[in-house]
């Protein structure tokens, strides 16, 4: 298969929809009708929920950025791949603003640990594509090495779906987990590459 | 006609104009008022449209890219061409959300259609235009080649227009079937690329 | 004055505001209610003018990207200008709506042109303060030259914007005479480039 | 701390969110119904709002792009400190509307300036941040210098938010005032550009 295309564009047309997901869920913050302080107490679940999935694009953002980084060249294939991931990212403000709204109920909170799922598969997918067409000896295959998190994640996903019809703070405290075991950026790419540089 | 211009600025401004297109289509998903998960139920629809409507810009996307990969240059025309084309579907979102809402009534459904049909005439102009300024034995001549994909479109649209006043479902099962013709992304210019560099 | 800093960026965040403004123009024009063809009858005027503001962003676009074409370097100043011009143009939405759902009424159509007669000067102080940075024997300008274009337009807006309360269709002319005028991208800067390489 | 990411998607993904940032926010000027000029009337505090915050993103932008111009490489650490940034940014439009609908009142004033307190400490985060990986004698920790305008903003915002509730008017004064403290360009970047190269 010959990896014939650059990055670049991939990557602006990439960053331009994850900019506007981030930025159009804080469209669903709709301004108080009364102007106390307190009349933003009812917002409190539907920021609560901004601050979740702001933190989960920026998560897929960063991790893009650097799994890009080590990407010189790609194919049809992977644009593809990217697009899905895309899709399935584009439905992150429509499980926020439902779960927000309605104080993380459950099927709500159930929806929008599906959506964390299809897009942690979508990712994945455009991971190894990637490294399909790079080679398994190329930077970010050594680079990824196991992959623990990426395949923990999934399974935390799978976990959050059911429990959040019993009980929707586990559900909630595990989506959380999630980030926090992301929001350290792919050291794992910066460490390959001081290897190669160094 | 001189050809003086870099692609740079109009690939950012495309990947800008259907980043956001693609990604307003989802403002159309609104979070329903029930938190059940059989209100998404009504939604589907609506879901249903979006995934075609994501799908035809993502396939625009993937043409115009790899179009836009193998022109160096332009000039002042194709700048009008392509907001030509943009034009186009950026009324894409409009008729999405008219004929997803609608349960792909008959009227919405042929107006999707034409705006399809709009789309593909106005990417043929684009796509002439850009072969005029590089001249017939260039390489993106040689890769659309005789450009089957280009003409049986454009002619399926036109069937599918009139035949939705008769049965929606043939219409919607035509402009499936248009999207699965293009998904394969344009393997012509990968091809030409790696006959030239190789 | 110091010119420092490229225009990579100018031109990217130019975009991305241009891209923007073209694309939510397209969230006024609400799918109808209903599902026949004659449910887009009243949507006519609010089309019209979203075909016309659609061509005044597309033939600011076209112009910046030619006058930044042939800036090599700018200044503070130049952000500024450019910010300025942006705000203008910004509000282009919000009288294209105000216009078009009232069947460009007076008052709406006169505030059209005044934003568009604010947008024209704020360009005019962009392009003169980029012509002070790069000197008056610069290729941007001598392709402007004695800029007849640039000087008519606000002549015509100050035409339009009074006569709007006297016959809104004059006033609606007008403003598609001016589009038509500058319809022809710059050329000038063509010229110029290639009578500058040939 | 290796520092082994180029700043160009940084850029580009900040430029998309501030786009998009600054253009949203026009969402909030509804077409009137009525279509006298007078309609106008009540929309002023909302185009007030507008403007001033339209004023802060577009500072923030002429100085990110300045901070960034002068950094040549960054680390995973300071994709976090512009996210962070940007999430504040990105409440701008919702404080805007909340405090423009409303007419300055109080809360939302008082809101408004803590929204700008937080943009600030975020910028200063991300500003540290970058000098420590550039080292204390970097280009951009020279043209820093002593930071004064840095240390002053914060000082005035802490003042304005509690003023809110005594005279929303001072508040209001206060955030125009350090808009105009800032919108001088970072001159400081473009002299220090200056004397290295000269």
């Amino acid at each position: 298969m010959p990896a014939v295309l650059g990055t670049s564009r991939l990557e602006a047309f990439s960053d331009g929809v994850l900019a506007i997901i981030i930025t159009i869920m804080v469209l669903e913050l709709r301004a108080p009708e009364d102007t106390s302080l307190v009349a933003l107490r009812p917002l409190i679940p539907v920021f609560a929920s901004y601050i979740l999935s702001f933190v989960y694009i920026g998560i897929y953002w960063n991790n893009h950025h650097h799994m890009l980084h080590v990407t010189p060249r790609i194919e049809g294939g992977v644009l593809w791949a990217n697009l899905h991931l895309l899709f399935w990212l584009s439905l992150v403000p429509f499980v926020t603003a439902w779960m927000g709204e309605h104080h993380f109920a459950a099927a709500p909170t159930a929806t929008y640990g599906f959506v964390l799922l299809m897009a942690a598969i979508a990712y994945w997918i455009l991971q190894r594509r990637i490294i399909t067409v790079q080679g398994s000896d190329s930077l970010l295959a050594r680079a990824i090495g196991r992959d623990l998190k990426g395949k923990i994640s999934p399974v935390l996903y799978i976990i959050a779906i059911p429990t959040a019809f019993v009980n929707r703070w586990i559900s909630g405290a595990l989506y959380v987990s999630v980030a926090l075991i992301w929001l350290v950026p792919d050291r794992r790419i910066e460490r390959a590459l001081v290897e190669r540089d160094g």
